[in-house]
Formats: C-alpha cells, sequence, structure tokens
C-alpha cells in the first residue's frame, strides 16, 4: 500500500555502471526502476575520467532530470541514487550521491542504510576539526577516508569501512575507478550486472531487466568490489560475515519483479499468501489485497484457500505529494481519496483482506472500517509477515514511530483496535518456509531483528539520527 | 494499460453539487476520483449566489488545485471538470469549465461527449458575428444559447440543445442555478448523487463514494435537470430518446468501482474474463493482466480455467509527463520503462496474456516480444472484448489514428502481426451476456459502433474536429 | 519616479512591423522600449501569412519571453503589447494582443487607450448574442467588426470605428495586412518608421532608434493605415477630426529619449523647468530632481536659476515586485528602499525639490519629510506641470483615484500638507510655451484636460471600467 | 554603467545587526540597499540564541526573499551578504553566508573581498583532511578556526586571521555573539552603525539610511569587534596596519550617498568631475554622463565648465538577466537594449562624454559610436579617473580579463580605438585632491593598485581563483 499511510519506509536505492556511452541515461532508467526505494530526491554523479559532474534535486527522478540535462552529463561512467521520502526536513544537501571535491580529484558518495555508530564517529571528527556538510550518517564515511593519511583510496576505503558498524551498501567513484562495499551482514541488497563490456551494480535486479542488462551474481557481504577500465576486482574488507539479508526486502519493500538471492519477490510473497491460507484456514466469499505490494499474497491466498480473488480495494493512481487532506467535515462523511473500497465487490459479503504488515495498526483499522461501511458482512485480517516488534536500525524508518501496535499488544487486542472478525499473522517459521531460502545450519541468513528482536550489529544508545537540520526554504 | 500506450483515451469527467457548504472542496475530491478520465487539465467554477469564481489550470487536479487555492473558492454550488491527455495541443483556454461572464451574470459550462455537427454550428453562429474562444465544441452550446434571444434560460437550453447531435452530458450554472442535459441516446455515464440535502452529479459513482454520497439515480437519455435551492426539478427536453451507454465505458474506461445502470465495472469485466476463458479454451501454465485496466477480466480468466493467475506484467507507478525517451541505441537494449516482465514468473512457461482491447497492435506486439525475451514458451492472447473495427465520435479518440488494426486486418493477420501463438477475442454476444443488462426487446441499450459499425446518431463528413490550434506557450 | 509612488499610470504601448524577416524578434526589442508603458503583461502575434501565433503573459517583456520562445514564432510580421501595471485584477485573459480565431481566418488586436463608450456598446452587443472574453474596453472593436455582415474587412472596420468615442491607438493584424487606427482627436501618441522595406508603427519613436529604423511620420488623427506587402495605405475614417495629444505624455510618460508630433521628451521637459524657474525665483542652495522623470525638469530648472544641480534623492534600481514592505514599527525607523535622500548632499542646504506632477500628494509629503530628516535647511516644491483638478478619461489611471488633491485644494492648502517651505506649479501658458508645439489658431492641439476639464470627447456617466472580474489564480 | 556592459565588477556586501527584534526583515533591507554591490545571490542567517537559521538563493534580494520566507526566520539577530554576478559559474553552493553546524554549536560567515593565499591554505588543510564544501576563499577561515584545537572562538579566530593575506571583510555569528574582521589594510569598506540599542554593520553607510540608524564609525584595519548582548568590544589582532581602502569605491562601486571615511561618495564624484574639467579644458556644446555611475562627476564637469548638462545617454531599467541578445543580423541595424543615445540632443553638437573608468574600452567605443550615429558633431571623451593599468586581487573582477586596455596601449591609442575625437583621464593628483582624504604624511591612505602597480599586500603566483567547479544544474 501507500508508504504514506504503511508508516514503513526504505530508505535509498543505488545504481551504478562503469563503462558505457550512455552512462547517465541507464542510470536514470535504473534509478528510475527503483523509485519505489525512495521519493524525496535523485541524483546522478557522471566521470568522463577528468571532473565529475552532479546533478541532483528534490523530487522523483522524472522531476528532476529531463531530456536536456541528462545530455549535459557527459562520461561513460556514472553513480545515482534515489532517496526516500521523509515526513518534513530533508532538504537538497542530503540528496546524494554526495560529490566531495578537492585539489587532488574528486570522490562521489551514494549509500544505501543506515551507520548505527555515526554520531559517535562525527563526534570523533569534529573534535579533530572536521566540518559536516549534511545531517546525513553517509557523510562520515567520506571524512573517515580523507583521514587516513598518504595511502591509496583503496586503503583508505578498507580502513573506513573497519570503522563503520550498522548496514550499508555504498558505490564511491573517482575520476578513475567506482567502488562497490557491502556490510559484513549484507543487509541491504545489492546486485552486479552486465550490459555489453559495462559492469553496472544496483540495489535491485528489476534496475538489470529494465535497462537490458544481465544479471551477474549478488554482492556478497564484507565483500569490496572496484571496477575500472581494467574490469572487476573483488577482496573481502573483513573476514567476520555473517548473511543477513532483510527479510521485509521479500515481504514488502522490492518490486516484485525483482530477485534477492536468487528468489523471485513475486514468488515468494505468493507463497506467503498460501503459508498463509493454510495457517489461517477461514471460511469467507472473496479474498482481497491491499494494492500495490499485498497483491501477490492475496492471491496466492486465494488460489489456495479455493476463495475467489477480488478486487476490492481500489487505489487511485493520481495521489500527488500536493494532495488536499480532508477536514474533519468531510473526513467523517466518508473521503476516502487514495484507497477506495468496492461495494459492488464486498457488500453484503465475507471477506479476507491480506496485507503484508502491521505498522501502526491506525491503516488496518482504517480500511476495516471502509470495507465494513460499504456493506462487507465480515472482516478478516491475513498479514503475509509475522507481528513487527521492534524497530529496526538499519535503514528502514520505523525507528521514528513511537508505538509498533504489535510491541504493545498481542495478537487479539490488535485485533480488536482493528476491528477485525479475526486477525491472523503469518508464523516466523512459515514465513521463512514460504521464503525458501537454503539454511545453513540453523541459520537462515536473513535479519529477523524486526521480529525477534534478534539484531546482526552491536545497537548504541544515539544510534537514532538527530532530527535534520531544519533549514528555511 | 497505460492510456498513451494504448492509444485510447476519454474525453473527460463532469462534477458538480448543489447546496453543500464546502462545494469547491468535494468538487475537488470528485475531481480527483475521475482523475482516469482526464489528465491534460482540471477545473472549478463556484458559485456563492453572486459572481461565478473559475479556477483551472492544465496538469492533474493535484497539480492544478492546493489547500491555499480552493479556500479561495468560496460558494455552496461548484461544478468541475477534467480534461484528458491530447498529445500535443490543448491549452489552458480549452480546459473546462467555461465561464462566460456578461452584464447580465455568468454561465459556466462543463462537458464530457463530443458534438458532431458542431463544425457546421460554428460556420453559422460565425457568419451572425459570433467570436469563438476556444477551439473545443463545447462552446457552441454557449453561443447557440446567447442566440436564444429574450426568452428564459431554461426555454434558451431546451431550444439550444435541439440542435446538437452527438454525444453529451452537460452541466451547467449560474449565479441561481445548475442545469444537468444529456443526449437522447445517453452515450455518456451520468448520475446523480445526494450528500445530506445537497445534491451532485457525477460522471461515475465512485466519485460518490469517495465522498461519502448516496447514489440517487441515473441521468437519463434525453433528460434536463434542474437543481437548484428549491430542489431538484426534471423534465425531458426530448421525447425521441434510445438508449445506447458506451460499451467501452464498461471494458475498459470506467473505475472498477463503479456502477453503470447498476452493473459494477469489476463484476462485468470479471465475468467477460470468464466468458473468454470459455470462448478460448486455452491449455496454458499461467494467467497474466495487462495492468491496470486488464487484471479484473484476467482473474476472471484465471478463475474459470483453473490456471494460476500471476502478476507476469510490472507497471511503474512513477512514470511522468516528462518521462526522457530511451534513445534508438537503448530501445534496441530493451529498456522498459513503463511495463516490465516478470522473468520469475514467466520463465519456460505457456502464457495467457489478457488485456481488453487492441487498438493499433503495436503495443500487444510489444507486450508478446517482452514476454518471449522474458522466456515464456508460449504466448495466448486473450481479448476481453470483440475486434474494434470502426471509429469513435462520440468523445473517444480513436478518431485520430489513421489505423484501427482490426478495421483492415483479420484475426489472424492480427496474431500473425503481435507475434501470439494464438489470440482470441470475446465474440460481441459473449460480451453482453458477460455485462449482463436486461435487454430491452431485440434492443440491448448499449453503443456498439466501435464493434458493429451501427451508429446510433447521423454521422457528418467534418465530424473530426479540426487540429486544435496551435499556440506558442 | 516610481509609478506606483505616483499614482499616475499609463495603459499601453503598441508596436507593429510588417514584412521583416526578424518580426518577432524586432517586436521584442520595439516592446522593450516601450516598457516604461506597462509592466504587467506583454503578448506578441505573428503572422507568417498563415495561421496567427500568439505569445503572451503577466509580467516584464524579458520575462514574458526568452530565446526559445520568440524563435517559434514564426513569420515576417508582428504586433505586439504592453499592459500596464494594475494594483491587483488584471489576469492573463486581458494582456493583449487580443487573437480571435473564426473558420474563416484570424484577426489580433492590440490598443492604447480607452474607449468611453464601451460599456454602452457591450449592452447592445451582448444583448444581440455576443460573448465576451475579457473584462477589457477593447474587445468591443472585434465584436463591431464581426457584426457588420458580409462587408471587406477594411469596410467593416471602418464601419466599427465610427461607433467608438474616446481614445484609441489600435494595431490590427490578420493573416494579410496590417491596420493602424488613431482616434479623431489623436489623443494617444503612435508613430510610423520604415526599417530596409519594411513598415513599423510604435507609440514612441524611441523604439525606432533602438531597433535601428528611420522615423517616417505621426499617425494623423483619424487616419487608417493598411500596411500589407503592396506597401502602406491611408486614408481617413472620419473627416472631424481635432487635434489634442496628451499632454502628460510630454510631462511624464513618454521616455526622453522620444519625440512627440517632432518635439523631443527631454527637451520639452527641460525647457519646462526652465520656464518653471523662470516663474518661481526662488533663493536656494541647491536643485535636486525626482528620479528618474523629474530630473530633466531639474537640469533645466538649475541652469536657468544658476543654482548647482546635485543628486538629492537616489532611486533603488532593484525593487522588484515582490518588495517586502516594512512593517509599522521599521516605517517609522525611516526605511527608505524606494527612494532615499543622500544627506551629504542636503544637510544643511535649501533645497529645490523639482517634481513633475502631484496626483495625491502623499508621495510629495513623504519625500518632503525625507529630505529635511535628512538635514535640509528649507525645502521648496517645485512642479514642472500645473495642478491636476480633473481626472482622465482617455487611458490614464487616475480615473480610480478618489482624490486628486488639487481638486480640492488650493495651492496654499496643498504647500501646507505636503510640509514644503514653497510650492509653485508651472502656468499653463508656460507649460505650453516651453514644449512649444505651434500654435493653430488659438488651438493648442494638446488635450490639458486633467488641468483645464475641457474634455476633449463627450464623456459619459458610466464611462469608468467596472471593477475587473477577480478571478482566483 | 551596467555592470555587465564594464566588465568591472565588486564582490559582496555584508550586513549585521545583533539584538534587534526585527533582525531578519532589517538585514533585507541593509541588503536592499547594498544590491549594487552584487547580484548573484543573497542570504540571511539568522539566531535567536538558539540553532542558526539560513535561508539563502541565486538571484536578487526581492528575488530570493518574500513576506513569508523572512517571518519564519526568528531571531534577534542576523548576518547577511550579497554576491556579485559572475558570468557563469557560481551555484547556489557559493552563495554566503555559510553556515557551519557541529555537535557543538553553528557558525555563520559572511566575507567581502579576497584571500590572495587562499590556495596554498587549501592544499595545507585539505592534506590534514578537511574537506571544502564551497569553491569560495572564504572557505578557508572557517576550517582555519576549526583547526585551531581547543582555544576559545576569539582566539580560533585570532589565529586564524593572522594566516590570511589580501582583503576581507568578515562578519561571523554564533549563537552567542557576532565577529567583525577587517583586513590589515582596510581595503574594503565596513562601518558600525547604531539602531535604538542594537548595532549594526555594513559594507557602505547608506544601508544605515535606509533603515533608520545612526553612522557610529568606520571599522578600523586589523580591528577585531566583538558584539553580544553586552555591547561592542573591539580590539587590534594585528599591529602591523596602513590604511589603503581601495579607491575605485569612491570612484565606481559605493552608492552615491554612502560615505567612506567621512567623505560623500556623490561629492566626491562632482569634484573629480569638477577637477576632470579644469585639466580637461576641452570647448563643446553639450556635456552628458554615461548612466548611472558617472551622472555624478557629468555634473561636477558641466557646472565648472559652464557647459549644459543633458541627457545624451538613457538607460533602459528593465534589463533583465534573461535579456534576448540581438543576433548579429539584427546588431548591424543597431539595435541597442540597454543603453540608448538622445538623437534629439546630440544632433550636431559637440558631446562631451563623462564616463568614470576604461577598463577593456569595447563599451566606450560602442558609446562613441552611438552617438556619432545619433548625429554629433564631435565626441569628447572624459574619464573621471586615471588610466586603469593593473589588474586587482582583492575583490574586483578585473583579474577575469586578459586584457586591461590602458596595460598595452597609450592614452592616444585608446583614444584612436574607441574612436573618440579627444580622450582625457583625470591624473591621480587630481583624483586624490578631488576625493580630499587627508594625508598622512606621504601615504594617501587609498589603495591605487589598479593605477600605479603599488600592491599594499603580498601577491602570490595561484592568487587567481581557478575556474569554479561547473555543476549541471
Amino acid at each position: 500500500m501507500l508508504a504514506e499511510l504503511k508508516g514503513l519506509n526504505e530508505e535509498c536505492g543505488v545504481f551504478g555502471i562503469w563503462g558505457h556511452p550512455d552512462a547517465a541515461k541507464i542510470t536514470y532508467y535504473g534509478l528510475h526502476s527503483l523509485q519505489h526505494r525512495g521519493q524525496e530526491g535523485a541524483g546522478i554523479v557522471v566521470s568522463n575520467g577528468g571532473r565529475l559532474q552532479v546533478l541532483k534535486g528534490e523530487g522523483l527522478v522524472t522531476e528532476v532530470f529531463n531530456e536536456g540535462k541528462i545530455e549535459k552529463l557527459h562520461g561513460k561512467s556514472a553513480i545515482g541514487h534515489v532517496r526516500y521520502a521523509t515526513a518534513g526536513g530533508g532538504g537538497i544537501e542530503n540528496v546524494q550521491p554526495f560529490l566531495f571535491n578537492s585539489q587532488n580529484g574528486s570522490l562521489a558518495l551514494a549509500h544505501n542504510g543506515n551507520i548505527v555508530n555515526a554520531n559517535a564517529l562525527k563526534h570523533q571528527l569534529e573534535a579533530q576539526g572536521s566540518i559536516f556538510q549534511t545531517s546525513s550518517d553517509t557523510e562520515v564515511l567520506a571524512h573517515l577516508i580523507k583521514r587516513s593519511g598518504y595511502l591509496s583510496l583503496n586503503d583508505q576505503l578498507k580502513n573506513a569501512l573497519t570503522m563503520l558498524k550498522g548496514a550499508y551498501a555504498f558505490l564511491l567513484m573517482t575520476e578513475t575507478e567506482m567502488m562497490v562495499a557491502l556490510d559484513p551482514n549484507g543487509l541491504r541488497p545489492l546486485s552486479i550486472g552486465q550490459i555489453g563490456d559495462a559492469y553496472c551494480v544496483a540495489s535491485e535486479t528489476c534496475a538489470f531487466d529494465i535497462i537490458g542488462a544481465e544479471f551477474v551474481r549478488d554482492v556478497m557481504p564484507g565483500e569490496l568490489i572496484v571496477i575500472d577500465d581494467r574490469g572487476l576486482h573483488s577482496e573481502p574488507f573483513t573476514l567476520s560475515t555473517s548473511s543477513a539479508i532483510c527479510t521485509m526486502e521479500y515481504v514488502y519493500f522490492s518490486r516484485p519483479d525483482s530477485n534477492i538471492h536468487g528468489i523471485n519477490v513475486h514468488t515468494a510473497r505468493k507463497s506467503m499468501g498460501k503459508q498463509l491460507a493454510m495457517e489461517a484456514q477461514i471460511d469467507a466469499d472473496v479474498v482481497t489485497g491491499v494494492p500495490d505490494s499485498s497483491i501477490s499474497a492475496a492471491i496466492g491466498y486465494a488460489e489456495l484457500a479455493g476463495i475467489p480473488y477480488e478486487l476490492g480495494l481500489i487505489k487511485n493512481r493520481y495521489v500527488g505529494r500536493t494532495f488536499i487532506q480532508p477536514s474533519q467535515s468531510l473526513r467523517e462523511q466518508g473521503v476516502k481519496m487514495k484507497l477506495a473500497p468496492v461495494r459492488g465487490v464486498v457488500e453484503g459479503k465475507r471477506v479476507i483482506m491480506v496485507d503484508d504488515s502491521i505498522v501502526r495498526g491506525t491503516t488496518s483499522r482504517r480500511i476495516v472500517t471502509m470495507l465494513r461501511e460499504a456493506g462487507a458482512k465480515e472482516v478478516h485480517v491475513c498479514i503475509s509477515s509475522p507481528p513487527m516488534k521492534n524497530p529496526c536500525f538499519y535503514g528502514i524508518d520505523t525507528s521514528t514511530h513511537e508505538e509498533l501496535i504489535a510491541s504493545k499488544h498481542s495478537v487479539e487486542e490488535i485485533r480488536e483496535i482493528i476491528g477485525a472478525d479475526s486477525l491472523t499473522f503469518l508464523s516466523v517459521e512459515g514465513m521463512l518456509k514460504a521464503i525458501g531460502r537454503p539454511q545453513d545450519g540453523n541459520q537462515c541468513g536473513q535479519c529477523l531483528a524486526c521480529f525477534t528482536g534478534n539484531y546482526p550489529t552491536e545497537i548504541y544508545p544515539d544510534t537514532v539520527l538527530p532530527h535534520e537540520k531544519e533549514l528555511v526554504r
């Protein structure tokens, strides 16, 4: 469903390509296919072997760039970034990639994830005289690199990475090379593709399909890859790795046409829906999904349960950022701008409403109410993931919510709050089975922290980023 | 699917409300729910009993209006309009509602449809000294009214309507009343709703659900309704009526949550999908629909055929108007921005691809090719409507296309052109049966002209609008 | 001084050219040189023998047009218009030239002046069915033309002109000719120039100097000139003419480098300053002018009186439309954004402050106060025109001011209100003598209505335009 | 005249105020009065004792700020900056004030002048790990301060200032204090004012008149002033000072209503004009000045010589940044957009054209040609300053011009190049005498480097700033 309704936001997507005459334009298409990972801002840095050029702005890829602007970005290599939509704050200075110019050359930087010890590192660096340009955790890496003295950039980067804790998929670019680094747990997805002789890198494989590239392989946890005109060179920057890919990428974030570690996202979701149907065993007339992210699970549910799948909820495709909120009097009249029930489908029916997750519960309650007002006789809510009880510190914006409903309430209490006739969550085991990644001993290779509270890295008291500086614009 | 890919465009939606303190805001929400009927421009005229105020602009409802602007539109009555996206042309002067001020008062006018004898009427009026402000056929009505001499507005309007031929759902508003008129064939949908004491009018019933209004009834062919502070008064302006509602409203244009003449659009589409499955009888592994308009039919097909329904095609939600087209070299690499196949779903499979119609065939060919490149073993194209052989003169933009592929090619030829393993169109009888409107003798009450060539009105040689004036902006 | 301070606004400038390959660009430069006559909006219509093209917008010439837009205006002929800055109201639909398209061809129209019987004509036309697009008096001409039946355009235009009363300098253009018409009193200036083989027309001769054209002659009162590919043809459309060029064009409106009826404006103003010095006979230390329009008169005054001319008042060149007004507390601290006294020049001095006119008196009072606060020992106000006692109905925006200070107060009372040590107005005779137009019998050939109350045309009760329709934008 | 014609650009103006409830608005007015010192960008930083807020943008003060934006800048203290218009380059990231946030507090920085050893300092700082955000020399000061270890900010700043060479008028602000520093030669003007209890600082005294403040005193060379809630505290940061105020501030840059070191600029210019008349002794009919900066000198010339002063050249006030340049063919027709001769004034006359300086000579040649084409019989060019033979390294943009015409040509050669009948430059002695600053021994207290080549500071080979980074926007 809509990110703003959901209260669950990804923090970015990255894309890079080295050695292609249409580097900027391909990056534009790559970023466009990753737009669901962030709508606040977008940027591209290109390299033609000399001076790096940057173009970025707030808004969607199609708003920031146009034909004329892209054509001015000359160069055979590029990295790009899409940034997620924060409620307020933000500001152009936090839009990535960051470009740092010095008299010795330039360094561009794009990041997906969250550095959990960024604040401590920032304190140290400022005490030594560094001046930060942004309120982003990402900038720490650039200062750590520059502080590493007279080493090669490769060694500076490896030194710097060993000081970071948390989740990161980094793309760096200079005049002569592109560097790709993934944290020791591989928390965020990152894959390598090839298009002709050029290598490309993307947060999701859907970017490769869109630009006509072939998938080569996923980047490994703790791996540093250097791409230059001689090709692709890989080396680990740490040996202490342990795979823990974010499970919510399968459940909610990634595009259905992406594959993560070899598993198609739509297929995984449909399996989760089937597994959920097996666990729920509810008697009903119709199954409906909350568009868009829950459609696959709902279809799976309907198929296994043998209950007709219907469009019981319609999402308006034209909701823009400047949408006018209904005032109280209209809200009570039932203004349903973003999501509307289909009376003709649900009236008089026992409805199974499949959604992928419950964060605060407010949206679920609203949808259940809508369905009842449209005449549904019963509303059974089935969630294709387990209760989300713990905040994420690795780049998903649940950390700003004071209340995850499942951290304070039992399933039965939640059912009552949202007003459903029944509420079923998929079990952790059922979810892992449905996704179907090969187990490595008793290691599932996935991060389950938001469900189980087992965080794969250390967590620090001030991990949460301070409120971003408020600029008047 | 995407209108711009489809080459099949509606020409507008209208909404009006009389006697509600939040008239402008409700019209905003009403228009927003009708946004799929037109994305080129939007406008609202409000009346507070005195001077009419207009606010309009090019673009989406959410682009044209914002909180501050809406709040300046004081008044308890309003009419609004959304206009469809033409390739070029257009211009702010053609965005409706039109507002005509004179020293005796104001008249606002919004129109969905197409007047087929507009050019002839325009010639006559200009010869008598009228100056037209727009290149729209709609303006003719205003001049006919003003030319009717010293009659009451009601009589002027009835006189004027008898001179029009074609399709029209008109909303008119003055300082003291709102008038609603539908052509003698009722070619375009138009319904009456009620919210508290206020009456509202909309092209589709989904608008009523969105604003919390109750559906009252559909406007009748040849009916003139006057709404003022005393209530709603109806009278026929002609007795020669014959219902011929546009069938493509069921097949493609209307929102799935709208009901047309009592029939839910999603349900009708799903039935069409089931009927198509019965007629097609194809052996395959997966069924997939072309998003968004064909999803309902595809689900119906899958359900009846007992073949799994899958997301075989993904539509990118972030395609904006300023999207950069891939250059030829990139196109050959297969850059797919708007619609992408899901390799993980279709690879190695026999795929049934359900779509609602074929206009030029180019899009179908492109999708079939995509699916094959993504590994589909077979691609069977099933269309949930009959071959579209004849242009529409009633407000649907097929009249600008030189070639309707089905007007010149047999089904087998089309199959070959689009590269499908098989191609099945729904039969006219199957379509009517699936929609399920009660027959009136041998009258189906629907316009089938695009399929059969039987036009419900006279058609004139110069019916097609001249190219709109090209303004430099 | 600044128009917005002055409360005295011109109502437009026109420019046209026929038969030059750079027609649009030359019109752009011509309008730019006439920008002082109107800053609210600007527009250009071009003709390439076929369809007319229009480009217009609100704001300055340099804001409305840019290189790309001008280059799309293909054609060898063009007319253009700049519109004066009203306080509010206005709106793009009132920006000229107006372009009226019909199935028989197009007609473009640009107007400087004011039709005093526009409202009566509008009533008649609306009663006959005409629909007006704007709230402008100018549009009346187009409807009168179109109503004239099956005559040639030339005859239609002559018929129409005979029905107009008031001030008008009209430029009209069709696909095949340009027409130029001046009212029977020649109230507004209008001149013909030549650049190569092409004829051009402008409100002021400064436009010819700017584009490198040669001045040919002034248009005569009651003259209709037709310019087409065969050349320039003139004929009177009335024989009852009597020259009454607006005197304020010499005093205030026109650019110093323009010549009106052969008399250079700067020279006329300097002569008025000299005449004023002769009439005033004041003993003082310095002479200063209120920039920009009074500089010439102040220099003349200083030269004749033998008193040093100094920059006692500085105008800030960067005052934009969006300038933030000082709040009350700052106003008292003396925020002087637009006009500032030069303390180093006026401190301890007896100052003669020359201005060209007093409308409401508020600005004069403010300037006198400023000068005193900056240390001036005495402030003597000398006005290079007679007291303005009567409203103008011919296109100058004094009609909207309820109070012309001189219509209700004696010179001594005004002196006291504005706080000056002395106040001298130039006499009517002195002004005429200084301007130096040849007298024709006892006819001066100038309109002196605002000074004397003798209007050269009939005046009607509803002459003043109604408030323009308030559009929400 | 117009800066862009002149090729002589100031590099900024600064304004600050401490302890006034309307701090942001007063700074807005202050900056507006300094707009002539820079039109590329403007910014304001406010302090309300807590977090500093910044608002800046490219363009004029009236374009960057509006009522709503200013009102969001809460605080009782503020500093602001206007930046000069470079040909290209620039970019929002170089618009000042700079605001550096760290976890220990914020530092804002505004600068007028040029640090001649900035590049060397930047090299050192980058080698130690500093990352620069801008291509500006100004940022060096912030890094030097941050590198000064655990000293008080006051001591950090004094340490840092001793490492800078060149011209600088700095305003710094933190949450608790404002600091003002002027280089040891006092090359750029900087003055202190008072408004109620609040102190303010400005590049020119005209800002004080505009906001109703009283002039207190000029800042001394080598002085560091700290303003906080306890008042104003001054201390020298160096004892090696030697006054060398930029002479071109008197000649060209400053506003006529400013006083520099007690001398009114208009009065100084008028004296220079008189001195020039004495030195030139030319027989002619009219004197005219090149607007705007040469008007004062021309008036002085005319007064002393007893020759009438006339408006021989008119400047169009509406030249915007987006002005369309005439193409070659139109240029040959003599299109004159920015500056036009007044034929009625110069025709048949012997004209003395007074200008303040000649940089490249191209503009002078163009004006002489214009005057001749408008009929001038003779054109005598009189320049109210000596030949400018040497580039400036202290913040005036002559360093980017490869050719100062006077560095390679004799006066007679220049006269021939510009096509004048005679050419007279004011002598250095005459200029100093006219300005009339008290001599200190044989020290005039002014920088004459551009005339004499005697630079008051060391100059370094790489003093000229590298081309600014080219950002695609």
